[in-house]
């Protein structure tokens, strides 16, 4: 298949003669292309996926519709963001390692399509965290990731031509930041038809948020630095569905919001998506691994993974601004090698500081985006008992509220989890 | 000339015979091309600049040339600059209105060749200060041009796709942004070839600064926020010697430097050419316009110019937010359609109050490189008496230190002006 030919979107059926030429492929699961099985298993919004198994192994197909796939044609989607998932993808494993994203066989832009690595018996992680389960890994492994990429992304590592190349590349993923800049920092806060919420046990509440001057500013300023502040390479949708795990391994896919974004984005989306696991828990009580047990085990691994994801995080992105610092930031010329190295940990503490703050920012609006907007989480929405879902959905909103507006107030964890617990408990309402 | 023509640098005597046919030209300044006189005076550090005179009129012609013409062959530079300058000035004609900038009559890409308004009997107008004079429109035109473009080149204004469409092109604006990069915010604040300053007089102030800490780490994240904060369009070298005026007239020029950058950077680095000049004019006592008498009334002139600028700044600013604000940033919907005006009101002061932070920490380190650096001012550079230089200079610097490392905590010109006359007298040294 030529990278010139039209599109034409696969289907189970035109699959096998399609790729069947294609070395990526055969060399994998082998040549016979009419002994191939093909499975689709596109359970997200956007595009199409396949399992294609062959005599000798298997892999995964993702191929981009001109659509949201969830929606039909009525919302169109540019193909290309298949180019910026496959450019994101390269430079993630170049910047976090092998084995930190799915390993690409194949990329076709014309066709939108990725051939990929077929990771088994991995799980989303979002799946695994309703049930209950306790990954010992994920903390240790995103905290790396999102250090990695996100500091080899920018100026502190990046040459700065090469930075401004890539930022005029991702500059055209537009649409799908479109997507973003208003599902999560617009819609949620005003009333507009894409959005729903557990109604009507979450009316006053979402009619408080709406009305909530100090938040929809602070939300307002948070979206001026998502679509301005290009300082690294963001995966753009880092949530717990955007991770597949087992219990000793952990890949993030689906990087195809990509931008030269702010760092503070995916560390703040990544935690947003743990704090909503953590509230959602009790809607899970008696479900999956611990069946008749409670789940406060689970809520406190679940602080647990944010205070070391965080932790691993900060220093390892301290590590990488010791070691890989030569970027055109914070010349070492001005700082260590002129015998000042407090220089340099005092515009390190001050940058991670500035992480700090936008992170809790960033967080707060993810969590009230996936309760009042357009794309919800399972996490809550598996809760079938409509009350009980409100219940955790209002602590939620409360508690992301509190983080989004006094971020420039807030020191660590230790205070945040101490109020989460009092949310959580119904002490403070 | 055809625009896919090899570049070819003009000369006095080539210039009638390869621009003779070109109607904006001829229409303006007479077909009889073999009459028309041709003068060189570039005087900046990169370019050539003729003024092209026939029988009906004089136009510039201003061409770039493929390395820093000051410097010579061995410091490259890319013709790709006269594109961006190009493209900025049409902008900020659209966005500030014609007169604003230069009339541009013809551009030819690959010749890196515009063609624009012979502005006369205009001046330079960091000139006209150095000789005393003072300028009653610049403050209101400055802070109109400047509220116009950076408002309507952001995504308070524009839609965001077509900002983005133009972050991609000036990305590439790459080699003038590390101009900036270096020159600006890195190179003064160490010990480097380029780098020069009035000595012995002013060694150890200078070794002062140089160990400075805060001041160091602020420059640096100045610097990440020039090159990571895409904005809006700003010009990037808005000082006095970018702007041409008359009694009656303020034209801004030369925009080569233009690309998505911090509002707060054009603002900062006007407010420093006027501090700049401020400090200076005790270097050309007697000299000039006001012969014999002092400078005290320029000094006051000038505070008031930086007063008014920003005042004009701020409630045009002020007046688009209310009427034009149609980007994606801080949407009506949120706030004035849902009957809380306020809300926008608390967003726009917060939103003026981070330009305004960041205008001084840009504003501070201007002041240094122009004393510290490579690229320095006539403002001091005419003040033949080295002492009488080195007291100005050594009061502009400490004064640039002052307000670009307590940035967030002053709140006002009344203070910052308190202390430059204090600093001045001498009284705080």
């Amino acid at each position: 298949m030529s990278g010139a030919e039209a599109f034409q979107a696969l289907t189970i059926e035109t699959l096998p003669a399609r790729l069947g030429g294609i070395d990526a492929l055969t060399s994998r699961i082998g040549t016979n292309a009419a002994q191939w099985t093909v499975k689709e298993v596109g359970d997200g919004n956007l595009n199409l996926v396949f399992i294609v198994t062959g005599d000798k192994g298997a892999v995964i197909v993702k191929q981009a519709l001109p659509y949201v796939r969830l929606v039909g044609e009525s919302w169109p989607l540019p193909l290309k963001r298949s180019f910026f998932e496959y450019h994101a993808l390269t430079r993630q494993e170049a910047r976090a390692g092998v084995g930190t994203v799915p390993a690409i066989f194949h990329f076709d832009e014309a066709q939108a399509l990725i051939v990929m690595e077929y990771l088994t018996p991995h799980v989303i992680l979002r799946h695994a965290l309703i049930e209950g389960r306790q990954l010992p890994k994920i903390a240790n492994d995103l905290g790396l990731f999102m250090a990695r990429t996100l500091f080899r992304g920018s100026d502190l590592s990046m040459k700065a031509k090469d930075r401004k190349a890539d930022v005029g590349i991702f500059a055209d993923n537009v649409e799908l930041c479109d997507i973003t800049e208003n599902l999560v920092f617009t819609d949620p806060y005003y009333e507009t038809e894409l959005n729903r919420h557990t109604s009507p046990q979450l009316d006053s509440l979402v009619a408080e948020l709406r009305a909530d001057r100090d938040l929809k500013v602070e939300a307002q300023k948070l979206k001026h630095m998502f679509a301005a502040n290009a300082e690294t390479l963001v995966h753009g949708d880092l949530h717990s569905g955007s991770i597949m795990v087992t219990h000793d391994d952990t890949r993030v896919i689906d990087p195809e919001f990509a931008f030269y974004g702010p760092i503070a984005f995916d560390v703040g989306m990544l935690m947003a998506n743990f704090w909503m696991s953590y509230f959602s828990q009790s809607g899970h009580e008696g479900a999956g691994h611990e069946k008749g047990g409670d789940r406060e085990s689970m809520r406190q691994y679940l602080l647990g993974v944010i205070v070391e994801t965080w932790s691993i995080f900060r220093s390892e992105f301290s590590r990488l601004w010791h070691t890989e610092r030569n970027g055109m930031l914070y010349d070492r010329r001005l700082f260590e090698d002129r015998g000042d190295p407090l220089g340099s940990e005092q515009a390190l503490d001050r940058f991670i500081h500035d992480i700090w703050v936008d992170m809790l920012g960033f967080a707060g609006v993810e969590i009230h985006r996936r309760i009042l907007g357009l794309a919800h989480n399972a996490d809550f929405e598996t809760i079938a008992d409509q009350d009980l879902r409100a219940t955790c959905e209002a602590k939620a909103l409360k508690f992301g509220r509190h983080i989004c507006v006094n971020r420039e107030r807030i020191h660590s964890f230790d205070e945040i989890h101490a109020l989460a617990a009092r949310i959580e408990k119904g002490i403070v309402a």
